[in-house]
């Protein structure tokens, strides 16, 4: 291999491919990165067997080739370097590195022991933007479980019906759905279950980009395709629950309130609701006024008020504290709803809106 | 103890006091801060029993008391607040807190039961500004030794020759010196050893300020005051080792480069270097340029050069890169001066500077 790149763009790449790779791999080479010519332009790859990156930037290709080495080191000194051209080259099993006053030789492992990352040639099912999905993700997966015990519990479920497109995850304590209408149908019906871990990464992925983003479907495997960048995961396996029949239908308490005001409150009465294993108590008064409540443990307690609009009758619920601020953390609206129907149901949180795309759940504390 | 303050200042006071905090001490009040009313202001204070602080805010005192507070949980809950005044009163062993919509009981431990932090009644030994003071610290506590075997070089030697103040570091591997030159000399000689730990603290509670700040001495304490602070500390017993006679006298070889390149160039080498435990090799051609030179290890090799002026014969010595890049930065001028006597002799940074009134020495490694 004998080829050239700009920094800038070798090492916005390096820095998204290496995030990939795990730390912790029996296999020598998943901790390292595939750099390999393609088609005239130099293609970086990672994976965890998990999921995969495939990460193509413009470069002057001279000679053919690839090669792996160690993501960590090469991230660091690749990033470290000045604006300007790399000229990259192989020299047996080593990587020949050269910028301006700089030399270095990478030590790496042959291309070939490198597990291949499918590419999934087929149609797009569907095309969006990057930035509408991101957010819609990043809403829906911070409810998903870590518990591998039921693993379909471990991802988001995303399916469609018709042109709207619906992403879920539940932990069984809470559960977030985000609904999308789409410009277009799926070319076919979407019905899959897709690792939390690969949504976290596509999050970070997208970044900031508006660009367009295509997803392609296999069997166990998923594709998102976006601006030279494929990520490819597996998808888990199994049937996500029939949640729709816990989504409350009742609406005996309606608050609306200004979401920093209630994240606020909330924050206060989690740092006293420790030691009550995060439990913290939401007491509504029909009046216009939501007391955020941490009852008395070991450390003392608090009480923290905020104004708010209320429809119904004096309500109250018991919730975990980091719960309701996880929640809070992914509604960019500036007024929230808050819906209750007694104590011994779940609570329904959505952005202020008569006809809200996101629903949080949460399911109450029994005190 | 019923009073009144700021939020604004209470969370600055609360957030520099709790720092001293110990969060792995026996004894169960030093994980607590001493909140106190005295003389119409309210006073917190914070000890591990090395170092102790007292910082006083102003108040509004209806009833004297004092009680002891979690540290943590209170700066948490505090910072937290929105601004605004803030109502303390103590209810047997626990702290009221009330603010605009929020109403918390701490649970705490009587004052009496934590330990006296001294205040040096004396006469201040010397006065200087909060800024000048902290920049010579943090160049030189940075050297400080981490290894409690030998206990004076864990600390600064602070000491006087008339109205200079110098401060020195030496973990017996590198060594900074500092020379401070006073307006008044100290009113008596000054030689003492602060511990590291203690003068880590103190650059930070100077933060920006530019204030006067005036120092205290006893037989085994120091107090450094600033502004309503008080910072009291031990003093390490012992006699700081002559350290003037390993200060090179000679200058085969005079560098003189930009301090940023050279801190790029000794970055990418460290990345190499990891692996031959951090060593380094500074190559000097006397036509004008240094290479900086990782040698070939399990990772690879890295050579990186910058332009330099040099005066003097072609040089080289082998370094810890760790080392180095501490002393880089510390330096805070565009360029600096390194002096090399030999693979076999430590090698000297300073500012570039006629007379500069900062060294650091690096001992050279052999290979």
């Amino acid at each position: 291999m004998k080829t050239s790149v700009t920094q800038e763009n070798l090492a916005k790449a390096v820095s998204a491919v290496s995030r990939m790779v795990s730390n912790r791999s029996a296999l020598p080479v998943l901790s390292n990165i595939l750099i390999a010519t393609e088609s005239g332009r130099l293609k970086l790859s990672a994976t965890n067997l998990e999921v995969g990156i495939n990460y193509w930037i413009g470069a002057k290709v001279e000679e053919e080739g690839s090669i792996t080495v160690p993501a960590r080191l090469f991230q660091e000194f690749i990033t470290s370097l000045s604006d300007g051209n790399i000229d990259l080259a192989t020299d047996g099993d080593s990587l020949v590195v050269e910028a301006p006053q700089v030399k270095s030789s990478i030590n790496g492992i042959g291309a070939e022991e490198f597990p291949l990352i499918p590419q999934l040639k087929t149609e797009p099912v569907l095309q969006l933007t990057a930035d509408e999905l991101k957010d819609a993700l990043a809403q829906v997966v911070v409810a998903a479980s870590s518990d591998e015990a039921r693993p379909v519990l471990t991802g988001v479920y995303i399916y469609n019906e018709g042109n709207k497109l619906i992403l879920v995850s539940t932990d069984s304590y809470r559960l977030a759905e985000k609904k999308i209408t789409l410009k277009k149908k799926p070319t076919t019906d979407i019905n899959l279950i897709v690792p939390a871990r690969t949504i976290q990464e596509l999050v970070r992925l997208l970044g900031d980009s508006e660009a367009g983003l295509s997803l392609f479907v296999s069997d166990n495997q998923i594709m998102f395709e976006i601006d030279g960048v494929e990520l490819t995961s597996r998808l888990i396996d199994g049937q996500f629950p029939d949640y729709r029949q816990i989504i409350p239908k009742g609406s005996e308490t309606v608050i609306e309130a200004a979401t920093d005001e209630v994240s606020r409150v909330t924050k206060l009465a989690s740092l006293f609701a420790r030691e009550n294993a995060g439990s913290i108590r939401l007491d509504v008064k029909a009046e216009g006024r939501m007391d955020v409540v941490a009852n008395p443990s070991q450390v003392g307690e608090n009480t923290s008020s905020t104004n708010c609009q209320v429809e119904g009758e004096n309500s109250e619920i018991s919730l975990n504290a980091r719960y309701l601020s996880d929640a809070l953390g992914v509604i960019k609206n500036d007024n929230l709803t808050i819906i209750l129907n007694g104590k011994l149901n779940p609570c329904v949180i959505h952005p202020a809106d008569d006809k809200p795309d996101y629903l949080h759940i949460i399911m109450p504390l029994r005190t």
